[in-house]
């Protein structure tokens, strides 16, 4: 519910275009991807920077409370209204308008309402793209908001590495513009200011614009599937190829036989890729890739990939158990339906965990060992990006178990394995997804409390008006 | 001058070695790289994060002003005392005993007093490296505090993409350590705190230890020299290297004819490498590397380079004039003489700028046809790291010329260069060397009010005691 002056004054800013009020126009704005079913008590839809700043210098003044959304692909409930009904959604998903490539130095300036995909269809022809490759499609403010990481980390970093510049509103009064736009690799004056908004979910300022990075895209791509001879080898197999194939390598996927089932089952598109259709136990995705097109007189890619493998294969105790190349595009299919295959296997209680590299596998044969005597029931379907320790540990819980299958029997769960996580394998429990309601009771655990005054008072700083979903300090 | 008592109360906490204060003892913390002859109250060598927190408890309860000093290889006086007599220099040159290699996840944990070539050295057998590549070999701490960036960015990035986990002193009365110490390479869990420390001169705290992600070294490098037919063919030639070795490119640096010829007159180590001695207007060194050693059936790296540059060549217009692979090491070592050759080609006046990676050659070029006119009697020795946009523009002042040369000739010619450089051609005043006292007077002109303030706050928040050089706000 929201006054009526309120919503005449929003109009008055926007048009009537900019403000969504009836409830089927809202309602994806209000539904989280995975999770969460909010209720929103208006939705915003801004086009540029200035409309931005005006929509928020009004909600500040006035005290509404508002979440900035993107592309609403979040799986934290950090761009979602809560149940109140009281909060505004501000989407920036008419923000799509700026486009300015600057080729020569490999980076663009875009509006942060563009989609990945669409920012990457547009750069094709020039022969760059922006590497942060996700399952999903989100905006590019909310990627930046998160600080997306993905499949191809190993070789290209996070969104915080390929950010050159950003625009943001800070939620004060004025709708304060801060202008820190920069095409410039290398600039050091003092703060870089842009480092506090990056995965900081909006709770400091609102990114509407951005300059990013941008690579070359590569021209030839291989990939193969690697069986480890077990869990312990994963690792020898990675340094391996970092040391023969390492300036090709682009990804180190690792995916369980659970979750490989589910998806087989779950998702018709996919075929069954392992001879007479056995799943081994573990299997790593390894791609390696190059800028240029096949050359004359040069081993091809697929051939240079399977020479190494077959060299590491040879070694004396070799970490290999199988391997075989494969079609990328299939490879990646499905790994890419992994995420999909849980979510249809049962009731998931998804994990995204982050450890040193070394530490992804003890930790899931840890709780291998571990979870069936305390959660019964409970079935792991994990796969993760091993070249940067990064781990979606999912959890299916069947709903037919002895026992109740409620939020308190969740809340347990997550409880217990995020302190296995962070107490006793100095994980993250939280390494590519960011903050936003569903893991705030967690930020509040696990965060030193200098940490988070330092965070409330730079809070009360920048942004002191009710901004997000996260309550920082 | 410092009081009997304070002397007496560090000498408590440190001990005898860790204190200096003879004038002979102290001159090396007091002068530095290149300019500045300081004057330190007293020296203090901690050995420890602890013995760091307790001397800046000490400074801050007693209102004694102290500076952080690492390698002293800046350029910026950043780390050496004011002319005052009244600031302590705090030292981490003894602080070089924690070295903590995860080899597995290609990470180290040192302690800030470490050298970068002792880094390097003691991690040569593991085959793994620290990827930031500098004239100068600084202590890692300093790289940190400045973000040192150097002439592989290209490839691996500046100090801050490196770095995964700090421990920091704040400079409060409490001298309050946090421990921002992460082997993580994905963790989004609220504000990244690390940002915050890194390139700000020790303003905000004083970083005591870190953990760096660390590279592959590579097997076989390759280099070789290029000249481009014009400068306008600089961007063009980056380009198709790029697409056509951009997974092998590790630099691509430019050395202007003037920075080549002083230091093949003043480094007496060098030969000339150019046909007849003719130095080119423009060369540019190219690199290419990559991790494996050379495979059976696979072309040596110098031959691919070749194969690569002469493709190029035969393009229609291409934008070659001239090029010759020839051994990394000499080619090299000509690139890392340019600093040492300005030096001794008179009286210098050096600027480390960055821009549009398109912007640097018309940067260099309206310098060169409009400095003469302003500023006569004053030469550009300019080189830099095009790939990324950094360029070295050092002026060098024939002190024959008519007009003054004294430190307001040198002010004038600085603010214009400045001017023209960050007004009219949107660049940083500071790549990647930082701020200190001598850039100050910049950081005050170039900020913006709002992130003047910003600084100002968090300095409050964090370190409201008198630490480092830089005034922020």
């Amino acid at each position: 519910m929201i006054a009526e002056r309120h919503k005449a004054a929003l109009v008055e800013i926007l048009g009537a275009k900019g403000v969504v009020e009836d409830s089927a126009g809202m309602a994806p704005y209000e539904n989280g991807a995975r999770y969460d079913q909010g209720c929103a008590a208006l939705v915003l839809r801004p086009k540029n920077t200035a409309e931005v700043s005006a929509c928020v210098a009004y909600c500040v003044r006035e005290g509404i409370p508002f979440v900035p959304q993107s592309g609403n692909t979040g799986l934290v409930s950090g761009s979602t209204p809560d149940a109140s009904g009281a909060q505004i959604v501000l989407s920036l998903d008419r923000m799509t308008r700026t486009f300015e490539l600057d080729a020569d130095n490999r980076s663009l300036h875009v509006d942060a309402g563009m989609r990945l995909s669409d920012i990457n269809e547009r750069l094709a022809q020039s022969g760059l793209f922006f590497p942060i490759d996700l399952g999903a499609d989100p905006r590019i403010g909310g990627m930046l908001a998160t600080n997306t990481g993905g499949s191809r980390f190993l070789r290209y970093g996070d969104v915080r590495k390929n950010a050159l510049g950003l625009k943001v509103v800070l939620a004060d009064e004025a709708g304060t513009i801060v202008d820190l736009m920069s095409g410039l690799r290398k600039n050091n004056t003092g703060v870089d200011w842009k480092q506090l908004f990056i995965g900081t979910s909006g709770a400091f300022g609102i990114i509407t614009e951005c300059e990013l990075n941008l690579e070359r895209l590569p021209r030839q791509v291989s990939t193969a599937y690697l069986v480890p001879r077990d869990g312990a080898e994963i690792i020898p197999l990675l340094h391996l190829l970092e040391e023969r194939i390492g300036s090709y390598l682009s990804a180190f996927e690792g995916m369980s036989r659970s979750a490989i089932g589910a998806a087989l089952a779950h998702v018709p598109s996919l075929r069954n890729p392992f001879q007479n259709g056995d799943v081994p136990a573990y299997v790593i995705l390894v791609e390696i890739s190059r800028t240029w097109a096949p050359r004359e007189g040069e081993q091809l890619l697929d051939a240079v990939l399977e020479t190494v493998l077959a060299d590491i294969w040879e070694i004396e105790g070799s970490p290999l158990a199988d391997a075989f190349v494969g079609p990328a595009h299939e490879m990646w299919s499905l790994r890419h339906a992994l995420s999909e295959g849980a979510k249809h296997a049962g009731r998931l209680v998804a994990f995204d965990l982050s450890f040193r590299r070394a530490d992804v596998q003890p930790f899931c044969d840890w709780m291998k060992a571990e979870l069936p005597g305390r959660f019964a029931g409970v079935a792991i379907l994990d796969f993760g990006h091993i070249g940067d320790g990064g781990v979606h540990f999912n959890l299916v819980v069947d709903e037919t178990r002895a026992g109740p299958v409620d939020d308190r029997f969740e809340q347990q769960l997550r409880d217990w394995v995020y302190s296995v996580a962070v107490d006793q394998f100095g994980g993250s429990f939280s390494a590519e997804h960011g903050i936003g309601r569903k893991n705030q009771a967690y930020y509040d655990l696990y965060t030193q409390q200098k940490n988070k005054d330092l965070a409330a008072d730079l809070k009360r700083l920048t942004s002191p008006g009710s901004v997000g979903s996260v309550r920082f300090g």
